[in-house]
């Protein structure tokens, strides 16, 4: 279909699309091909069908899963539909050799109740009147040993060692065993089953996602899927990507008050490229918060409260929400403090009226050892009580059992009367 | 099974059949595991499983071929039994990328007559009473996807890159197929499935008949097959390995009188290897022979004339051998001539009574362009006539029609009466 042919609306329609497709993507091969498949979508008004493969061991969605899902979720809105395949039979296989951790062997049952919770978590970002779900099994244990042969005949040996862990692996002289090299060609042929039209991933999944392209293409498709790749989002320590087993997650599924604290942890520099690839927040709205930050006119304590909220409000709702950030607020004066504050008793013999300057307070919990250097620390701002910052030099309190007086970023004690 | 608990008879049988199947052996693989194999069948009386794999697409056997076959006949001559896998399965298969020519597919009716040819041939080299065919389709057709992976997942990709073939394609950037590392997986399959003690093959399939001990020990076998691997025979050209595509071969089912002559063709050198290897020639009779070359006592091409009579005699008996040896010796001598001789006319006017001289005979040929050149020609013994040479420079011959003149190696007439 040539552009020209596409009437004027057609051809917005088709940009609008792409624009926003194009989003936050890392790459997208070969990015023609897209567009040609949109431009058919239009015009023939069938929607393309979008794959995403779930790793049938890890049902505990987390926000770095969410990059692809909110892409996908992008596609429905445009009217196209979602294949979610959960690769149960590679997971009820697991490692033949017995020596991978991460294959253990998942029973039938162990998979059905994957499938369940990645339902239950996945409603919460996908349109489900858009989406089906395939278990790989149904097509896959169906192969016998000639099937397989025509399968490991269509890619090469050399092709296989460039993945890149399969390069590194076979450079180190560590063994690769010779049926890994059948995970990238079940993907693919998952690919072949489905005719999809393309297939989601993270950049680490470019090569199995184009195995599916290629694998397409020898089995005589006219034209192979389409790879869309996102980048990895990194957790909450700023360098890794997120991931359970490192810990640094934020799990869909934790509570509200855990998601939002968690949230605030993020290193201020990932704070837009969470924005851009796991919220649904318009690209208007980023593009002006990008320029708040810039500019300095937004917090970015402030921008993170907003994620913070806008994650619980997507996962449990605007009013969940609402009291995390509350909680959140009270939780974090507490977590500023140490755990385990000496407590300090004061006479109340000091006590005039109940009350005492700043200054002989100070000194007589000996945080300070004059009236001098305890007047300095007050100037320059390093003294507080419950949190608050103390200015004035001349301050006269009421102190009562357990406020906590501080001096600086290491001295606490804490008041018992006495 | 400790050596000293055997009796002094087992010691010695033990021995001998060592000492047999050791004969013209390329490598045993590994040699001890061989005569514990031996000693545990002498004691327990129960045969040893040898085991051979049939190519399905090529049943025409040479003398190539017979060199394994020679050895499997000593050990059922020995008491030990034999497996032939016809690999009807990868025959039915041919090749999944469509790019070998040796690898075409093959329909159940090629494999069928195929397996015939193979029998009628086999049956006179071996005893069939102790023989057993099977075809691999049987248990591989039966693999399914998880079966496959299983199998696959029993050897590392850097084993098999240590495969000659696979090893130089690699390095050279040529392209290795996924599929074409599951023709060695299958062929040890087979020894799973079949228990086979003993695997024989030419030295070309040492890794794939070390992958069959491989398997078995993954399988949870007590002890993988050994391993007993034959030279590679030279063909006729005495250089590249016997074939048929190198058409460098002697078939068994060839006629008595291309056997014998082929054989003829055989350089010296290559002789006793022949004997030895793809004869049933007694050890003590190869050791006379070979003193007797070397002592000159024995005429190289005798020992060929007696090489060439015992193939006609095993693969079509006695009386053809005879036959053949006679037929051999008339045909060679018109082989010494040309395929094409030029027919010349000579006038009955130059006859005298029917006769000519043999000088006046070249000359009138054109064969020699004066009487003294003739006459020395003679001299020298190259002018032959049918074969035979003339000595005599004042003979008188009578021509007749299709008698060829023959001067020195290349000029050559046949007379033709006008």
């Amino acid at each position: 279909m040539m552009w020209n042919e596409l009437t004027e609306v057609q051809q917005q329609e088709v940009q609008r699309q792409l624009q926003i497709i194009k989003r936050g993507t890392a790459e997208i091969i070969p990015e023609d091909a897209l567009k040609q498949k949109i431009v058919q979508a239009v015009v023939t008004g069938k929607p393309l069908k979008v794959k995403l493969g779930l790793d049938p061991s890890a049902p505990d969605i987390h926000i770095g899963h969410t990059v692809v899902l909110q892409k996908l979720r992008q596609f429905q809105d445009l009217g196209h539909e979602v294949q979610l395949i959960i690769g149960d039979f590679t997971g009820r296989i697991g490692d033949p050799t017995g020596k991978s951790e991460t294959r253990k062997q998942l029973t039938e049952e162990n998979v059905q109740h994957n499938a369940q919770t990645y339902q239950t978590q996945l409603s919460k970002i996908l349109d489900f009147t858009k989406t089906t779900f395939y278990y790989n099994s149904s097509w896959l244990s169906a192969l016998k040993f000639d099937d397989v042969l025509k399968l490991a005949g269509k890619v090469t040996v050399a092709r296989m060692l460039e993945r890149d862990d399969f390069a590194k692996r076979y450079a180190a002289n560590q063994p690769i065993h010779v049926h890994e090299f059948f995970y990238p060609l079940m993907q693919g042929y998952d690919s072949v089953s489905l005719e999809s039209d393309i297939e989601l991933g993270g950049t680490d999944q470019t090569f199995n996602i184009l195995m599916g392209r290629t694998l397409q293409g020898a089995y005589e498709m006219k034209e192979g899927q389409v790879a869309i790749l996102m980048p990895l989002l990194e957790g909450l320590d700023g360098v890794q990507k997120m991931s359970k087993s490192l810990k640094n997650y934020i799990g869909i599924d934790e509570a509200p008050n855990e998601i939002f604290g968690k949230t605030m942890s993020i290193p201020d520099a990932l704070m837009l490229k969470y924005y851009e690839l796991t919220t649904a927040v318009s690209s208007e709205a980023l593009q002006e918060l990008r320029e708040g930050l810039a500019a300095g006119s937004v917090h970015p304590r402030d921008a993170k409260l907003g994620l913070a909220k806008e994650y619980v409000r997507m996962y449990h709702g605007a009013e969940a929400a609402q009291e995390a950030e509350q909680h959140f607020i009270t939780v974090f004066q507490k977590r500023a403090l140490p755990e385990d504050i000496e407590e300090m008793p004061i006479s109340v013999n000091l006590l005039e009226a109940g009350q005492i300057s700043i200054i002989k307070l100070l000194v007589s919990l000996g945080l300070q050892t004059s009236n001098a250097q305890a007047r300095r620390s007050i100037e320059q701002g390093a003294v507080k009580i419950n949190e608050a910052k103390i200015t004035n030099i001349h301050e006269s309190l009421s102190p009562q059992d357990g406020d906590i007086i501080q001096v600086g970023k290491r001295k606490f004690v804490r008041i018992k009367l006495g």
